[in-house]
């Protein structure tokens, strides 16, 4: 077999111990305690790292850079106007972006089979760019991510891109993707309940 | 072994066959005949389908959502002023969005060995989210795929939410983000000829 059990079932053991330290400190987004239990329960997988999904401004050449850029503002919920006005006016050294991501989770299993099912169940509940991204002797990687985002061009330098009459439809549009994100992250759970029993 | 190899080697001529007659017909999208033949040319992948990046317009409620919605504009150039204004000012039903994508391949390798040894040259070459989507007996399949793009709302209905004396900075962004897409296609033909050799 391509992985070693007994190196994984440890790598378990200490993600297991994490997840429950980072639930005790708060440090955990709490939308996603629930269905990262969930994937735990399973006997062939546990979970590496995972966002519920997010709203972050970017001061950046361009969006997916991360070198010399700055996040200048990052929430886990619906923003506001005000929030969102309150960044828009602030100087910024490149260009402005919002950027907003639906859920992503990456999680290790100890099998091909088990990884293959994962993905085929996070496919089903609407994360659809789900795969494998490594294999390796301590566990194969799998990412679960779907199609939703978007990745708006707010200010070049300071020249603002966006409608300043409309920043509340911007702003309602934005909060409609983040809620759009986080739905499928329920189905996911629901679909993993559903499957407990398989293997 | 998972993939039968018989089952698989047809598939591949069979695709080479559509490829070269693609390209004889200019179906073919100029700058991927060659990165597509070099993945041909290795033993153990062929190519299943591929874009090199575009600007898509779409009427869409959610720009990941493709019933009810309707594509207003695609190309693989870089788009122009006027064309952008063009699209801005005709009606639409739901919200009108601008996509930027960068390029995304689908492949199938004969085994495990080299889908891991082709996504790694992919990552290589910048496209991060590249990974195994589909494990089948008729082949390894691999998605191929960057960071890089934009999805932008214009207008929600008929309400235009960009600022329009700004529509040129606007263009030249959306330019830069397509051919910054179409810079790693180039990066990623490079590394495939320089691992020809390597399986």
């Amino acid at each position: 077999m391509i992985v070693d059990r007994s190196l994984w079932s440890k790598k378990k053991e200490f993600m297991l111990r994490r997840l429950l330290e980072d639930q005790d400190i708060g440090y955990l987004d709490e939308e996603l305690y629930d269905i990262l239990l969930e994937f735990f329960r399973r006997e062939g997988t546990f979970t590496i790292s995972s966002c519920s999904g997010r709203v972050v401004f970017i001061d950046a050449q361009m969006p997916w850079v991360r070198e010399g850029s700055t996040i200048i503002f990052k929430k886990h919920k619906p923003i506001t106007v005000e929030e969102c006005l309150d960044i828009i006016n602030k100087p910024i050294l490149h260009n402005l972006w919002m950027i907003v991501t639906g859920p992503i989770i990456h999680a290790s299993t100890a099998s091909l089979r088990e990884a293959r099912l994962i993905t085929s169940i996070a496919r089903t509940a609407g994360f659809k760019h789900s795969g494998i991204i490594s294999i390796r002797r301590d566990g194969i990687i799998i990412e679960l991510k779907s199609g939703i985002g978007v990745t708006q061009i707010i200010k070049s330098g300071n020249t603002i891109l966006v409608n300043t009459d409309r920043i509340n439809e911007l702003v309602e549009i934005c909060n409609k993707v983040l809620l759009k994100g986080k739905e499928r992250l329920y189905r996911l759970k629901e679909l993993l309940i559903k499957y407990r029993e398989v293997t």
